[in-house]
């Protein structure tokens, strides 16, 4: 029986205490459960951080309401007995050793700080469920090969800053963003009492972390519609914006003709209805959104001359974004030529795709089987800390279903038993990580 | 031969001097033409007050550039030898008396307060026109049976408030509205030199006004691409105005595939697109425009859960208005139920059609065609002073040519040529007015 196998056989509880204690002490890995009831607890109090009167928290980084966040879990890290750290960025670590000298930590973790008006679930799950699998592993006596390190990174929200300082994607204009708290990043660091002089440091290499592992909230309703119970991240997509003008002739509305006018806003309508029909046409998953229009004059008696809107596409392989663009693109040509309109793009933003590892989302596959949970893969179309740690790391996300595929508002919800089900496949796929013979052995 | 017989073959040269000294002195009426070259000088002149770095004026009513313009018609007025009074409510009024005792004044003019950067034709054409009408009536010694009342309304941009105040139309609440110049209309008419508390005694009562005309731009593109040299008003459209709120579901641009949303912005460009298509496939000369459009929240990556957008409809008809309304409305619910979204309508604003009086017509295409002008009746899409005064006195409309149909911009243009059409088109038919037997005789 080599390691692998036998750590299945330990995880199917075919094998009980066969080694010794520096392996495994005191208890029965392949029943380990993490405690669900403490779990749904710690995150019904942490909810109280920042609370909004309506429902869910306004917890924005860099805020009051962070910052007594942030006490509460490193005390919660503390009960899980692991040794609480923070580094230049602000971010979080709960470490515990492992038994085999020189090992990279496995890192697991996610972000507590939340959009203004946001939920109790995203970003929290992932963070109270990674110390939970800690205490889980301290009260039944396990201690893993690697050393682990919990990771609660510090402004997500706000663009990854704390994962982002980690992989040395943030560069020093990056100091001077302002985010939602109305602190910008120079002083929000020195808030949570980083030292943003010294972020350079905070960075690290390939190889420096075993692997890494994020439980999270879909924040789709793709999960819960199809009644699945984890969703194994296949990648976390690309995303592409574009601003796009529209020239037309702005007239007045009671003495120009219909059949003569240059309307703007007809064909940036025209835009986003085809928009729409040309991303359902073509078959995958990406998606294609218009979140933002404005026209001008802007009068109810002045026919638009000119209008500003936006394009965003989102999907795991650049190609396809690049195909849907020119569809579009092209599409935007006969709409304009149809209503003496002319159509710019400029491209605003675009963030390539990142995959997940394939050997991290076997192990996360295997745990939601062997715990007899159904599963699938499936795309992040949301931004995750994983995006940046997956530079350094083998990495892997775990999804758990969003009731309505509701998010970053109050009435974000995932059901008790969903959480719990995730942090238990976070807790196995950690376990197997630990034995994986290509994670940093 | 009886009046109207003789005045049709004085302008048709064939009566000469018939008649002493009380109905015509000293010149050939049927050869009467205005003075184009001083018009249109002083057209040139008049754009001064005002004057955009771009081009246009911006002499919104109640500035320094209004006042100084005004000062500047009341010297054209004096030098037309009319006898220059302003009311309370601010409207100037150049008068001559007339050869009958007891008959009502014909009046005539327009306005000459513009938008913020609007152009140098709207209104001026027919105040300058009206006045060059006066002139050369003096210089050519003839006298009309009726008085005449040559006048500049206030403040016509600003919701034709000195026209208003005429008709009776305007009550003390409206004392409060604010135009582009920043001051309420009590301030603005004080600025003028009127008396806000004393604005009820402007108005006039039906038949204190035997007739009224009104030379004006087209404001848009018809008789330019027809190659018509004059409008014949048929009257002035009603419009309405509604306030058109959709809800949809906000959410994540990235996590929400294409056939889960309710997209808000989507079903507003349905809306959009089939107000324009609705509106093309009725019959008729009706508008309808959505000029204003906000998308809630407004962000590259949230699909919109609400949009805020604007209907207006214009027409001579207000069956057709609400034959088309409801057209739409039904319309609405088609794409509501498709989209997943729900439309709500509120009328915002409601101003129904002004005919023109009938006879006051025929004088007006009789006066171009015996002119030798091209002709044709028309709606006029914007509203004029001339809504309110035909509530009071039977009133006609003329049109001429705008270049490209561009209006309230600093491009807005008519031909010199055009301008002294008009102007002699308004001189006949005020002739035919002031011996037309159904007028106040």
């Amino acid at each position: 029986m080599n390691r692998r196998d036998f750590h299945r056989a330990l995880l199917m509880g075919a094998v009980t205490h066969a080694f010794g204690p520096t392996l495994l002490r005191g208890t029965t890995p392949p029943a380990l459960r993490i405690n669900g009831d403490r779990l749904n607890a710690n995150l019904a109090r942490l909810s109280e951080f920042g609370k909004n009167p309506q429902g869910g928290v306004s917890r924005v980084a860099y805020t009051d309401a962070d910052r007594q966040g942030r006490e509460f879990v490193m005390q919660l890290m503390r009960a899980a007995r692991l040794e609480v750290s923070m580094d230049y960025a602000g971010n979080v670590s709960g470490r515990r050793a492992g038994s085999v000298p020189g090992l990279k930590p496995i890192m697991f973790g996610s972000h507590i700080d939340s959009v203004p008006e946001g939920g109790n679930y995203d970003g929290t799950v992932g963070s109270l469920a990674a110390i939970e699998v800690a205490q889980a592993l301290a009260e039944a006596g396990t201690t893993t090969r690697h050393p682990l390190e919990v990771i609660v990174f510090q402004n997500e929200e706000g663009g990854k800053q704390g994962s982002r300082m980690i992989s040395g994607e943030f560069t020093p204009a990056n100091l001077e963003l302002v985010n939602a708290s109305g602190r910008n990043i120079r002083d929000g660091v020195r808030f949570l009492g980083g030292d943003p002089d010294r972020i350079a440091q905070v960075r690290r290499n390939p190889g420096d972390i075993a692997a890494y592992l994020e439980l999270h909230i879909e924040q789709g309703g793709t999960l819960e519609r199809d009644d699945i119970q984890i969703g194994e991240v296949e990648g976390i997509v690309g995303i592409k914006w574009w601003s796009v003008d529209v020239t037309g002739f702005a007239n007045h509305a009671g003495t120009t003709p219909m059949d003569q006018r240059r309307d703007a806003l007809l064909a940036a309508s025209r835009f986003v209805d085809m928009v729409h029909r040309q991303a359902r046409a073509l078959t995958g998953r990406h998606v294609a959104t218009v979140g933002q229009i404005q026209a001008f004059p802007g009068a109810r008696n002045v026919i638009p001359g000119r209008v500003t809107t936006s394009l965003e596409i989102r999907d795991l392989e650049t190609a396809k974004m690049d195909q849907l663009f020119e569809i579009i693109r092209k599409e935007c040509e006969a709409i304009g030529s149809a209503s003496g309109t002319e159509f710019k793009f400029e491209q605003a933003y675009n963030s390539s795709p990142s995959m997940m590892d394939d050997r991290v989302r076997t192990l996360i596959r295997d745990s939601a089987r062997e715990l007899g949970l159904s599963n699938r893969p499936m795309p992040s179309g949301a931004g995750h800390d994983a995006q940046s740690i997956s530079m350094l790391a083998p990495a892997g996300m775990i999804f758990i279903p969003s009731v309505g595929g509701i998010s970053h508002a109050p009435k974000e919800f995932s059901h008790p038993h969903d959480i719990v089900n995730g942090a238990n496949v976070l807790l196995h796929a950690l376990l197997k990580a630990d034995a994986a013979s290509w994670v940093n052995t």
